[in-house]
């Protein structure tokens, strides 16, 4: 996330925001923030608010997600909500929004549906 | 795909492949490449593959991908494959395997489909 | 639907619903109902709550659709809910969650993104 | 199913192959093969695969798939191809492929890709 320059929003139980100011170490040739950077934002996001429901100590790991991308990720400003839409034991759904905001106005970037797995007590992988 | 540090390998129609030598930008708190940069390389070969299809001067964009990652993304070298699946007029299915090489051997990390979208004399989209 | 026995609900402008009450023709060997049922219900809701959307004439395909499975589909009734997320001429993102009922209560059972693509004009797929 | 009339084909270690003959019951308003229907055989199609690898006894549930629809599912027969990508302790990518078959030749109608886990002696689960 540092590489990308997102910064870390609300956090509550269960959701989870990221922002990122576009620029050019993001953007595709046309302007635009790069598919690859908004996925990741939106997995993170989705990801955190897994995290945040999981027991101390536990780590997760996202096994797998899709992404729709519905318009242009242009804009002041990109932020990811991910939040959980059923946290089980071994395995935690979560979804994302990315909005990109411009002139205070929000607009539906990109849709994410991401499959987190809680992984316990392996080396390096914890938290 | 600058910003990751990636690099384009062999180019075919309907087939590309684009490397990545795992380092510090691109890697989370355990030292495997972030899901977000093996999904960025996974989508740009899936991308370029479609776009090797398509009419001179004509752009692409995604508007969905999957992945599934099924190997911690860690070794000297990650490399995506790209390979069109089914070419259409408006959109084309294409996949992505992406390899982590270490000392000469290859382990699949991750599995990608998307639709690609071709666009035309669009301002700013074009290639 | 009607091999599957299934009915359509509540429909209004970009959100529809499709209920099927489960008996032994969609269950699988343990008494669940078997996953292609519930996506087929899933999908159908998200493309009805699509068409609800796009002009008279149109006819809808699906695209593509990922659908995550959260717990076993078992109860007196399902209720498929599909709602419109982004309506474009060409594209529209749809979602559809799947709920089981038994006793009044209902537990989310899946949860569907879809892509559907608007006709017109090709004999046999208006409407 | 035995709902839709569909028949397993070969099998082989991490691999399965399921056919459909198109009669009126899966098929829509226009005598194509109903999205629903295709992606029953082919998420069968892709569980099987995965349970020809899992030990003795052992069930197998999908939790997610996305399918991509590139063709009109028409033609005297359906034929899915399931095959395992990468088989794990708890969960197995498995990948589908569905074809159309008229006059003898083949054309690819769909691809999916599954994560299904394996089940370990829940009642009513196993196998």
């Amino acid at each position: 996330m540092r590489t990308l320059g997102a910064t870390l929003g609300t956090v509550a139980p269960g959701s989870v925001e990221i922002a990122l100011a576009p620029g050019p170490a993001v953007s595709q040739q046309h302007g635009f923030v790069h598919a690859g950077a908004v996925s990741a934002i939106a997995d993170s996001a989705a990801g955190y608010a897994a995290l945040s429901l999981m027991p101390p100590g536990a780590g997760v790991l996202t096994t797998e997600f899709k992404i729709n991308l519905v318009a242009p990720a242009a804009g002041d400003r990109l932020v990811a909500r991910g939040r959980v839409v059923k946290a089980g034991r071994t395995l935690t759904l979560a979804q994302a929004e990315v909005f990109s905001e411009r002139d205070g106005a929000e607009r539906l970037v990109a849709l994410l549906t991401a499959t987190l797995m809680t992984v316990q007590g392996r080396d390096g992988i914890g938290d």
